[in-house]
């Protein structure tokens, strides 16, 4: 990953089924679908901490995505289900970064990957400094962060 | 098909070509993807006779799909250009009702489908008649009709 | 539906996520991806009953879908927990029959649809005969079947 | 992107015509579809310059994605026709290096985005060096090279 981020940081596990149509002719999953896996997770995370496009909107923010990458281990198959853990990365910029791991059964890694989005009112211009929204929700979880070690 | 339409018709002819990522671990395409071919076949007929969604929309109305079937004979492959061909077939009902037969290389009938649509205003309240939008779109085409042999 | 299956038939519900992904410009889940939910609930019927595709394989059977119907009453939307309920409706011939209700949390029905697929062994070669697979499928739940009311 | 390639490049230009079903609730192209358009690329790319999947599986070779990025500067819309332009980044090592461009009718850079594969044989071992295939591949199109301004 370009910048492997290191500090404090709030998870949500979530889990996935592969689906029999996620799996191309090599009989594993397009990796493209990884995206999807991500965005189920950012949902789940958002449901888990009260931070949803719902909340967004309701705010009057959009938060589209600007930048995704991915990085593919071992090939996920028809059945697995996968772990998908996601790590929203806490910063004082107005842009919300998350981390994911890709895992089976709680064990080997097979992917991981980046996300950042941004802020924009409802007709799509930028944000240039953080929302309240994103700052009440960054004080409010404060006590859950996860401090790496050094 | 449940009702074989037998009336007159108008016909649009579209390309697609089959992505790596819509063929399954049994290297034939998802049977769940010819609903996006249809979708496909539907907005290439809606350019060439002037008949979109956004036509629809700047006339106030919706047009969601109420019925969907589909019929498959012969399985499509990665790599392979399909052709499907849509008809409309004009109806006194407020209603849109396509047939669709999806070949390979113009020959091989690989499936063939059917949809149906509704007409709605913008808060999705049914259309009881035939809108006239739709009423003015079929007199304008009334001559490129095909009427099929008795 | 073209033939309202009326016999007994062996159910299994799976409940399933609207992803954000899966939703259109209207804000509803796009009509194509039902075909999704329904592959869903075939596979989750197959691992409750031990009917999957891998147990075909390893019996050398195929099962592709050779037809599909979908009705549409009411639209999902993102957020939305759907309720897949699949009905097997065992039958003499070499094939399969489902049928599907997808409700909003127990109450509204959403839509309703239908499956076939034929047998064929691992050359695509259809099978006449119901394979021995799927007959000793049948006796082994037959007590489960659920009769519906004259 | 992480390391922005500067070398001699073969490219190949394809175009891409935005889905319905791929535009998300926002009525912009939800950004996983882009992984969909870059393997649209590659595919084009690789049939015209004779480089598919079947010529490396003819070969003994699986090309696997082991690594996707993209960031994104304009949503794509509805009915916008892309240009997608792949340039592959011939190198020593055993992989394959692709970077895409997306653009709305040869204007508006929308994204850009990168991908890399690595070789390996039927049994998904990794290929330490670079096939054979490969290295015949870029000598028979050396003459084809886009040499960037220095």
């Amino acid at each position: 990953m370009r910048r492997k981020r290191q500090g404090p940081y709030l998870e949500h596990r979530t889990q996935v089924r592969v689906r029999f149509q996620e799996v191309d002719a090599l009989r594993v999953v397009w990796h493209g679908h990884y995206l999807s896996y991500f965005e189920d997770a950012r949902e789940a995370f958002g449901e888990r901490f009260g931070f949803r496009y719902q909340d967004f909107l309701a705010a009057g923010l959009l938060a589209p995505v600007v930048e995704t990458q991915c990085r593919y281990f071992l090939p996920a198959r028809h059945g697995d289900t996968l772990e998908i853990c996601a790590r929203l990365y806490p910063c004082e910029a107005a842009r919300i970064e998350f981390g994911y791991h890709v895992r089976r059964s709680h064990a080997d890694l097979l992917a991981e990957g980046r996300s950042v989005q941004v802020f924009t009112d409802l007709d799509w211009s930028l944000c240039l400094t953080l929302p309240e929204l994103a700052r009440r929700f960054y004080q409010r979880w404060q006590g859950a962060l996860v401090v790496p070690d050094a």
